[in-house]
């Protein structure tokens, strides 16, 4: 054969590779948000990539309509890569909600595509990890919105965070009251960005942008001064609204969650009422959510979501209410690093089989299954290379437990079992069950397990 | 607001919408090749789905280039998106195997993209579940790689299935003598085909496509006539192969991984030596494998992989021989569905709580927060429609249990707990930690777990 000219391999700006170090906690991350969407009767659904661009661009941004990968199919189609999976649902639910009826409870994790701007660290490429309810204006519906956002962060790991709640409702009362009603969208656009530029700077656009006065402007940023606990809180906003039915339901949802989620065992503090949250996006209608770790507050809100009144109004006549939150994966793994939450390792097994004995790999392989039939995994090395050679590749990998065994240890009827993060070994007697090895290997595993309040890779 | 023009919601052709009852299985199956993967020390990585085009275009024959998805991306660079998982894995083996090191061992579970003809039944996206040892020539790894896929087919709950083994080097030493080798690969794709198309095609290939004398094909073909256990297929070979030494050198590999696989615990009948699997590609240089259901052997291999000695040429100088197999998602999925291996539920959770009594939301929510603790997925109705409704839902999504409980309940301190398959109905105790409600639905789930031999789905 001619040798054939090289192509230098790299990636394009903006997408990465997931190596295996990086990829094991997106992994870990991603069951858990499953395991907990599951744990509430969401199911999965998945949707194409590529859809018709009219489907895609139907109600899009000017900004999502430049950052649509669009080009021609085969057959001439326009077509483009999904940029949310919002529309897609939305997409979805109005195509298959007939059949499929409501409450419609789906979770979606999934890639999409944006041709970003790469300079503000963003990527190109890059997972969504949603769960919505469709079909229902239940309050209980809120509730479990909250209740699964409280669950997930517990589960992944974090005992103090924050979930931020507020009403639109409130918001759209407050402004009927000022008169500015007719520049909602705008207004609201703006107190969103109270976190990233400041209220100078959110009231220099509501009166540039949305044409409020400056006493308006300044009324709307009451609402980020009103501060203490939850019912106080209330207390402060029933009375700013109190001549508004819009901002009076809003005000009476908000305690119908706090009600809720407290019922159902959810600590007070985990949420709080913050009454300048917005969230940018127009088609929320009422409850909204951000989710903050206590640890890292600059990094922004981790999960957010709310209440809409008409997912796919786009796609069909049927009013399709709803409420769903978005997790996200990326800046919840960039914190978690952050935080010294996540293991270095490359190897999903504890379990490391040198291939010690070049004699002796029919033994090796024995092991290795009685390990994985009691739910552990073990890599064996495929190559009888010098012992330390392969330790060395073990620790770089992460393993945490070598069995090393040669002819002698065979015929004596015993095993070594290394602690590589320790150094200590122990004799262990080798049984055909290998009943022993896997005592001291689970014994090893249950410490860390104790040791770092992580899951037990046990599993493999 | 004016009332937007409506976008008819539909896919385009040859792509999906996969809705829960089709994504449920999806996700099982894909859970478990990754539990069997992760189990033997794969680790996951993931790459991009838009590449370089130059990248994938690299090798790909004329048929690949012409179902490439491959388009200008905002920055006019040709991207296309990927259509396997080989070529990108040959690329990130190049780029990252120096820092990563050898064995790379890595499994990839992800989207691919082939502008393919939908009228042969395929879809233009579907999902690849790849595994692959990289970095190695060692008979464990070939051992390994059966042991794999005899572990995922046993995990996925198949008792009956055949994994047909060959080695390249058998069907190169034939062909060497038979004076046929500088046209090898146009005889074995010839030969690749015999369980389509039948001897007489593949003779006819062999003669127009091979250059093929009608003797020489003849001889080729009389491997397939070749038949026996295993040992006695091995002493036929052995002596067809006599004077080639490469030939002999593939009879002693497939010794190797029957004796390996043997002491791993691998019983004789689920591998079986066929001398006449080529496989397809090209690059495939020693040990191959194919996978066939025995209930349904006429779908064709369902996870198919083989040995190659230089995966990453077109990437970088340095040699990477390795060994893989794929998993063939679809082509399963349909299988199982065909033999009743799939549950026709489009809920993950087992239990369902109506909203019965609409003034005890709290306690509903209550009661799913026990149960979900420890480990039962539950959904809770979010409105207080009439009892019939709700558990129509409840059927017609698949949960298995209701709990239904009102006022006079939750004063008695009892729970329905109702068997929706059976109807059985029976009243529970209702304990603040809802012990004996956990008790009633575990029995029940075990019950199921019994009578379909399927894993329970306590887990929600």
């Amino acid at each position: 054969m001619s040798k054939p000219q090289r192509i230098t391999p790299r990636t394009l700006k903006g997408f990465r590779d997931y190596p295996p170090e990086a990829m094991i906690p997106r992994e870990r991350l991603v069951d858990t948000a499953r395991r907990i969407y599951r744990s509430y009767g969401f199911s999965p659904i998945d949707t194409p990539s590529l859809e018709y661009l009219e489907i895609l661009a139907g109600k899009g941004s000017e900004e999502t309509d430049k950052q649509l990968y669009k080009f021609q199919d085969h057959g001439q189609r326009w077509v483009g890569l999904r940029f949310d999976l919002t529309v897609p649902l939305a997409r979805f639910a109005a195509q298959h909600v007939g059949q499929l009826g409501t409450p419609l409870k789906r979770y979606h994790i999934a890639t999409v595509w944006r041709g970003e701007n790469t300079q503000r660290g963003r990527y190109r490429e890059f997972m969504q990890c949603d769960f919505d309810t469709i079909g229902t204006r239940s309050g209980a519906a809120d509730i479990e919105t909250a209740l699964v956002i409280h669950d997930l962060f517990q589960a992944i790991g974090f005992s103090e965070f924050t979930i931020r709640l507020n009403n639109r409702m409130v918001l759209t009362g407050l402004l009927e009251r000022l008169g500015l009603s007719d520049r909602s969208t705008a207004v609201l656009r703006a107190l969103d960005k109270l976190g990233k530029i400041g209220p100078e700077a959110v009231a220099e656009e509501m009166i540039s942008a949305a044409g409020a006065s400056p006493e308006q402007a300044r009324q709307v940023l009451k609402l980020s001064e009103i501060s203490g606990d939850n019912e106080e809180v209330l207390r402060q906003v029933e009375s700013l609204v109190a001549d508004s039915e819009t901002g009076q339901a809003g005000v009476a949802k908000l305690r119908e969650i706090l009600a809720g989620t407290a019922a159902a065992g959810v600590a007070d503090q985990r949420l709080r009422l913050d009454v300048s949250i917005a969230r940018g996006l127009d088609y929320y209608t009422g409850t909204v959510f951000e989710t903050f770790l206590d640890a890292l507050p600059g990094i922004g809100s981790v999960c957010s979501g709310g209440r809409y009144d008409n997912l796919a109004e786009l796609y069909t006549t049927q009013e399709l209410p709803g409420i769903g939150a978005s997790l996200g994966l990326d800046r919840l793994l960039a914190a978690m690093e952050e935080l010294g939450m996540i293991e270095k390792v490359s190897t999903p097994a504890p379990v490391f089989i040198p291939y010690f004995d070049k004699d002796r790999l029919h033994d090796y392989l024995r092991l290795a299954a009685a390990l994985r039939v009691v739910g552990i995994g073990v890599e064996v090395f495929p190559d009888p290379k010098k012992l330390g050679q392969q330790l060395k590749y073990a620790d770089r990998r992460g393993f945490r437990i070598a069995l090393i065994a040669g002819g002698d240890e065979f015929q004596a009827g015993v095993c070594q079992v290394k602690n590589l993060q320790t150094g200590e070994k122990q004799d262990v007697p080798m049984e055909t069950d290998a009943a022993s090895v896997i005592a001291a290997i689970r014994e090893i595993l249950s410490e860390d397990a104790k040791a770092d309040g992580l899951a037990s890779r046990a599993g493999g």
